[in-house]
């Protein structure tokens, strides 16, 4: 029987475990850390994540999509906090179109016990992956707790360990592998909203919450238990950067000025900026994703996004259900499917990497902007009278499955016709005007 | 006294040697390869390569500049060999301005020998290094003929150990180091033209010769024993490749239909392409150059670059003509002096690199084009009756010191003024005309 591998036990490993599992390979899943079931995993990596349709479709594939709907919390909006106090709402989509707050390490685990249920899958922890012979496929471990050295030769290595990816260094040093890292001068830091006394949310919970400031910004996200998760994204140097706030009072006295609304749901503030650790924000694109039929690279290890479309775990999850899609009619030739795979997928993976770094800077800025909300109206209004002509971008991402680099181009050109618009005279009286629809419809 | 470590003893870390020696600094310069004064080193690497205005500029600094020109050729245009033999040429500058063909291994001998005439410089070969202590800037070396672990305490360290380098990859890991290594389709292989028997060039010797063809090009530099050494540069991959000839005869039969007033001068052409490596052609961009006061990166190490604009020694030697300007008030800040240079030439490393890509197609293509040419004629009677207001955007780059960033921006500027020029009816007729020249004066 097949023998596959698959490093990196992590969201988009645990979920190609399942799926390969039900095409009856042989799976085995080397995971670096310990099992993270029964140890604590220290933080450093978000808490919480935003699941939208491509990633529900991917769960849906491997039977999971209901179990996990069971803890997941819908965001229909955004709620941006002016600095003043007051509220903005945006919607997503359509009416109960949402983005759903799951938990990473609850979303990990769940997947890691269905892909458990599996005789064919075997999970493997504490294995850092040293070396890969490509010629003869053979993956070289080091076990971190006996510092025994391991191999396992595979017929088929699944590369998922990650932006920093073990499978991925060892291509790089392949002729002619493209590879590049770029790091934002921003980083991120998560805080902490805590529930009220009686397990309920202190703000909203079905929304995403941002308090945009231009330069940098604060988002919270809805946990289970009634808290929100809070993450900071601040330059790491300048005037107000992570460098810049040193001390207890530094750090109050920014965010009294900066946030005040938020300050007396934070408890733990001072706490939590000094304990919590400083996060970077990296893109990592590569090419090609494959390596012959031996090795294929998927999720962050081939393209490592910023967080700010949401769409890192959803991209990495597309890759699973394009994958699945791409194998129903599967003769055996591994070479052409791992081929066909990467050369679809890539461009898909460079879009949404750009989306994403597009989208930081209309989170922490533009969407405190009238105008920009105006423009976002006119775009809804067409949606829902045109939906087969006008599809706003933000849905394209993330309510529909119309791939990265086609919604990369539709947005463009929407933008190029919007940016248009948005210059008339007195816009802000005649955008609901019989005119400007015609106008926009003879532009598209 | 300050201790420097120069990692790579190639043309950039032996010129940096003599420039840190005069300084009176003690300089121990380490090479991975063995002497290649007393050793023949394999191929691989281009055998000539063109020195220009740039390179010249740190040469003289180093007070090497008339040595070497002893045995460099000047080559003051391009000659362009079409399928049927018609040749065309085109001068690179004004009159006596011309471009050097220059041996690489001499080069870099000659180098070698200048800085080993001082006391204060020592040269250690074989020695790989392995690893780099950036706490205590310790350097850790194998050696490759004893296999044994030399440690080396720096004060700095230089790396200019190339497209490769060991330096950078110690720093890629290093948190927020940007990175990238991306690989033309195209690789290159070398080949020959022998000298005539009573040692002269067997076409002319002061030009480049290029033979374009579209989607490849072959190129001739002359060297001084009266051969030229031609360059293959060809899709890895695709119906003209070095995929797709795979026998003696496929080699010939291609080389006469495509380059047959070449074939007759190429007696060892057959057993060159078989003999000779086929190499990538990579470029590298990372940020930043520095780490610290400890750590500086120079030439191919920051910025490796394709040979199309013949400025890849030239750029790294003009790292050693910005370093030694930047120096020259130098008051003991080494990281200021790293930081200020890391800054001020990253952006012109960036710039060359994308100049060298664009040139590709102009070398491959554009210059057997009739307009491509009558273009660079209109530009060339510009730039001889208005020095100050018009230099084509070749000559900024080779024949000037002017930031190639600069250059960059300026030549995108005046190709948006030519193509709007060009564009006119007739221009082939008109392009003489006072009302033509007006014009390009107006749009300055």
């Amino acid at each position: 029987m097949e023998k596959i591998a698959i490093v990196g036990a992590g969201l988009v490993g645990s979920l190609e475990a399942i799926l390969l599992a039900k095409k009856g390979y042989q799976v085995e899943v080397f995971e670096r850390r310990p099992d993270m079931r029964f140890v604590e995993l220290s933080a450093g990596r978000s808490i919480n994540l935003a699941l939208s349709d491509r990633g529900w479709k991917a769960l849906k594939m491997a039977g999971v999509d209901e179990k996990i709907k069971e803890t997941a919390i819908p965001m229909y909006g955004r709620i941006m906090h002016a600095v003043d106090g007051t509220l903005t709402s945006q919607p997503y989509g359509k009416d109960a179109q949402a983005i759903y707050s799951v938990s990473r390490g609850g979303l990990n685990q769940t997947l890691m016990n269905i892909a458990d249920q599996y005789e064919n899958v075997n999970f493997h922890f504490n294995k850092t992956c040293e070396d890969i012979d490509l010629n003869t496929n053979e993956l070289q471990f080091t076990d971190s707790e006996t510092n025994q050295t391991n191999k396992f030769k595979a017929d088929r290595i699944f590369g998922t360990d990650g932006a920093f990816s073990a499978v991925r260094l060892r291509l790089q040093k392949t002729p002619r592998f493209d590879f590049s890292q770029t790091y934002l001068k921003h980083g991120y830091k998560e805080l902490s909203i805590p529930p009220n006394e009686d397990g309920t949310h202190k703000i909203d919970k079905n929304a995403l919450h941002i308090w945009p400031r231009g330069e940098f910004m604060m988002i919270a996200l809805p946990n289970m238990d009634g808290s929100f998760t809070c993450t900071l994204f601040f330059p790491f140097e300048g005037k107000n950067s992570f460098a810049s706030l040193q001390s207890k009072e530094d750090v109050l006295h920014f965010f009294n000025e900066t946030f005040p609304d938020a300050v007396g749901l934070m408890p733990d503030l001072v706490n939590d900026y000094f304990e919590n650790p400083t996060s970077p924000l990296v893109t990592v694109k590569c090419e090609p994703w494959n390596y012959e039929d031996k090795i294929i690279l998927m999720g962050d290890a081939s393209h490592a996004i910023v967080p700010f479309y949401g769409q890192g775990m959803n991209s990495g999850f597309e890759d699973c259900s394009v994958f699945e899609e791409m194998s129903a009619d599967f003769d055996g030739d591994w070479t052409k499917l791992f081929a066909d795979f990467a050369r679809e997928r890539k461009p898909n993976g460079d879009a949404i990497a750009d989306l994403a770094i597009q989208n930081f800077i209309e989170m922490r800025d533009k969407v405190a902007d009238e105008s920009f909300l105006l423009r976002k109206k006119i775009e809804k209004k067409l949606y829902s009278k045109y939906p087969d002509k006008w599809m706003p971008l933000y849905s394209q991402v993330t309510f529909s499955h119309t791939p990265y680099s086609t919604a990369l181009k539709q947005g463009k050109k929407q933008e190029a016709i919007m940016d248009q618009i948005m210059a008339k005279p007195e816009i802000e009286t005649i955008w609901d005007s019989n005119e400007i629809e015609q106008e926009i419809l003879s532009l598209i």
